[in-house]
């Protein structure tokens, strides 16, 4: 596929205007042709146009329709093959082999959410039956279900190029509520972006839908993203990134004359808590299962564990010395982009800089032409870390925090300490969770998932994951980014009262010919009325 | 019951400091004794302070013990008698028939958010089981389930002394969800939020619950309003009134270092389009039950029908004829107080002034001595309309505008025009509907509630019940203030991974004891595992 470098709008590629951008490849140091071509005002202005056009006709297609497409755009992305799959890894540095993955994770969540379109019960069809006799007032017959709200815009990440990306969850979910979405590219990977969203409008074509349903934009400046927040059509926001850029989504969706949500996932340090009895008992094998999720992907997950705690006894000493050991010999890797290993490196050097840690750093020296991450495990104190607030927020890179803590009460102050996570995790032994009984609700109050005896990364995509959390690790708690629940995010209740059956929604009509699971008078049935 | 007029914090009365607060009788032109005090800063503090440390108890208790504090509340509430009848008519002019029944409704809401709590369905719990051989990775265990979020601020509304105000749905479905309330009380109310806030502690007490649990500040300023939003305990907040004051509100939450939900239902103008079948068929019947829910409750509700949009014909002029007829035999009546019945008055003349517009009033002439509203019913055109957008905009009071439009065009673009409203209703015959098909998506758009050939105003509280809408009607369309829904507004998601039986909460045991809906492996079931 040659790729053309500019913008998309409702299937119809622009004219070369606005600032170029060029992609990198971190792993050769090298840029990339061609050059991208910023999204200009007018450009917005015409995305959101197409798409609210655009969904006066989506929203009155049947859920097999929507399931179509979305398994339509599932399709043509593995029509990518390889050629996708090379261009990424030029584009991001990361392996071939965890790009297949993501990528079947991707059409998978395509698929998946197809799933749930067809099935149907996702709309939360909720009936109460008129009562005529009631006194003092008869009771009317009232019906729920959730609808669709508009065009959606969706920030690509940068660590996720396919799974979080132009065809990822936010695009896929938001989609499969019956929604048009606008896609701002992640500058890291335009060339991606641009093949995953050519994909996209062949699917859209060739499904016979609306054109205005995806656009991709480009842009690396803030005033592109600010300008696609604050246009009056969009109704809501997917990002995944980091906090800073989440929260001036956040501040700017709030500001506007009519407010929007803004489902911003903002990354996390995903604290693990070791119990004594687990430490005692298998310390070196949590340090080893440790190591790997801290340098999967090159640390570059939203779900890196950043944060151990511990109480300081022998068992925590031989795992200090065992992730100290495995950190020494884990090899440096090539890192998203130059940026994103800065704030890596300056992140490190700000945490070892703090007094009362240690840092122990990979032994093979990390080469900076090839945009390689030094694998670090920071060790300090209970005192030095409550003390010292940067010592809880995220690096985002192969890096660690060990906390070893001089007493129960130590280790209980760290995680009250915590602000909000996408995640907590437990090792213990069944003794350590009987001992440790009322620490479970302490975490509860901090993260969105609780995780016990494992590691966080390798999130689940399924029915009851939960990849949210309080502030910040995202703007909405209520909110899922990951699993069939993240479509809820793009749609609002409404409900019928005293409405003939033929002015009704299919979905809230006695018959029940879509064979949905409902509530009906307080009872969930998929039975008629 | 003796009124001390202090704030009461963790059911002790506080000492007086602070601004005083007149309550003021509107029906008598006259305030009424005690002096209230308004909240200070440090009472602001104590009373979160007091929530979250009850919150760490309270989120403990079991369903049931909750539903019987809910109950008990019911129960002390319903012991007040007259007594509180009584004085809730002198603070608000209205008559003591719908205060018995406003009672009956908030008793009713207590109770009914008590059931809820009871069947537990209500968290949502979801589960997906392992599965350990699944290939290329082993599918970990997956649970997930609401819980409760910590303190919630509860703004009392000035129109529903009961059923939106101290121990109103917001308290109720706030307490329900497993949270802690701090409710500032509505100035035009303060002696009945005092004795409803006393029935509360009183259960509190009863029930062995922690005190922290609630209190009640009072308060005129603005500054105590964002005090209580702007302190960081605070977890949400419930509001219903003017869109100023929620706007307001929602601002300070949104700068909050840690964002927050503001759930603000700000009024709407629930438009009714009356289509051209309908209305030659029974225009006159309509405009009997317009009239009617034009003037309940001197209009001051947030489901007022302040609009009515119909076709010019002979039908239309009929009705109009009818309606005016009908508004200047209407009896002025007494409004909540003094700053309701101006603003209601210059909003009347604000509109009125806009030229193209005609204004019928009712012949009675208001007693301003007794703070009378004076009904009115506006008559205009589509062109007129459409160029002057103050007159879809609310006036909260006994008034509508009627718009005649001269084509089906101007009808549809009178509908398109609309911002976001609670509610909008439309009357049609069967062929009405056939004819008008593509109509109600355009207003599914616009609102929250559908309602067909009846009136918005009389809002069932009940599962089905959706009572919100898009901006400017609310701050989260989303939510809903009405129904056992509400519930979900005070409540997160959360999710256990691989935790082991008896370190889940109840709810996400294989053993389903409390024997609620949950769906396992994505299928609805009361059974175990």
């Amino acid at each position: 596929m040659d790729l053309h470098g500019l913008n998309i709008i409702a299937g119809e590629r622009t004219h070369a205007e606005g600032q170029t951008i060029r992609a990198f490849n971190p792993s050769l140091g090298e840029h990339l042709e061609p050059p991208f071509h910023e999204a200009t005002s007018e450009q917005i202005d015409r995305a959101l146009q197409s798409a609210a056009h655009a969904f006066q006709q989506y929203r009155h297609k049947s859920p097999e329709e929507i399931a179509s497409l979305l398994e339509k755009i599932a399709e043509q992305i593995d029509i990518l093959g390889d050629e996708l799959i090379d261009r990424t890894a030029s584009e991001t540095g990361l392996p071939h082999e965890r790009l297949r993955g993501e990528r079947a994770r991707a059409v998978n969540q395509l698929r998946m959410f197809a799933g749930v379109v067809k099935e149907g019960s996702w709309v939360e069809a909720c009936i109460d039956r008129a009562q005529p006799e009631r006194k003092p007032l008869p009771k009317p017959d009232v019906r729920r279900m959730l609808i669709p709200i508009g065009p959606v815009v969706v920030f690509g990440a940068s660590n996720f190029p396919f799974a979080f990306s132009v065809a990822g969850g936010d695009t896929a979910s938001a989609l499969a509520a019956g929604n048009p979405v606008v896609v701002k590219a992640h500058p890291a990977h335009p060339g991606t972006s641009e093949m995953v969203a050519r994909a996209v409008a062949q699917a859209i074509d060739q499904c016979d839908m609306p054109a205005g349903l995806f656009s991709l934009l480009h842009g690396t400046s803030h005033e592109v993203s600010l300008a696609l927040v604050r246009h009056p059509l969009t109704r809501a926001v997917g990002f995944t990134g980091s906090l800073k850029a989440g929260r001036a989504l956040f501040d700017a969706a709030a500001k506007r004359q009519e407010p929007i949500p803004v489902y911003a996932e903002m990354g996390s340090v995903n604290p693990v808590f070791v119990l004594p009895g687990a430490m005692n008992e298998r310390g070196e094998t949590f340090a080893e299962g440790l190591q790997q999720s801290v340098t999967l992907g090159v640390g570059q997950f939203c779900t890196s564990p950043g944060l151990v705690v511990g109480l300081a006894d022998a068992g925590m000493n031989r795992f200090i010395e065992k992730i100290n050991e495995l950190m020494r010999t884990s090899r440096p890797a090539t890192m998203l982009y130059p940026g994103i290993r800065q704030t890596y490196e300056d992140g490190i050097r700000r945490l070892e800089s703090v007094s009362g840690v240690r840092v122990e750093r990979s032994d093979s020296m990390p080469d900076a032409a090839k945009t390689e991450g030094h694998p670090a495990v920071l060790t300090t104190d209970a005192e030095t870390f409550l003390k010292n607030p940067q010592l809880g927020e995220e690096v985002f890179g192969p890096s660690t925090v060990i906390v070893s803590c001089q007493s129960r009460r130590d280790f209980e102050e760290v995680a009250r300490s915590l602000q909000g996570h996408l995640t907590a995790t437990i090792h213990g032994t069944p003794d350590d969770l009987r001992e440790y009984k009322d620490f479970i609700p302490m975490l509860e109050d901090k993260v969105g998932r609780l995780i016990f005896n494992g590691f966080p990364t390798g999130v689940e995509v399924c029915a009851a994951m939960h990849h949210g959390g309080p502030y910040p690790a995202t703007t909405d708690s209520r909110s899922t980014s990951v699993g069939t629940a993240a479509i809820k995010r793009f749609a609002r209740p409404i409900c019928y009262q005293n409405f003939p059956q033929e002015a009704l929604p299919v979905e809230l009509r006695d018959d029940n010919r879509r064979g949905i699971w409902r509530t009906i008078d307080n009872h969930w049935t998929k039975d008629d009325r």
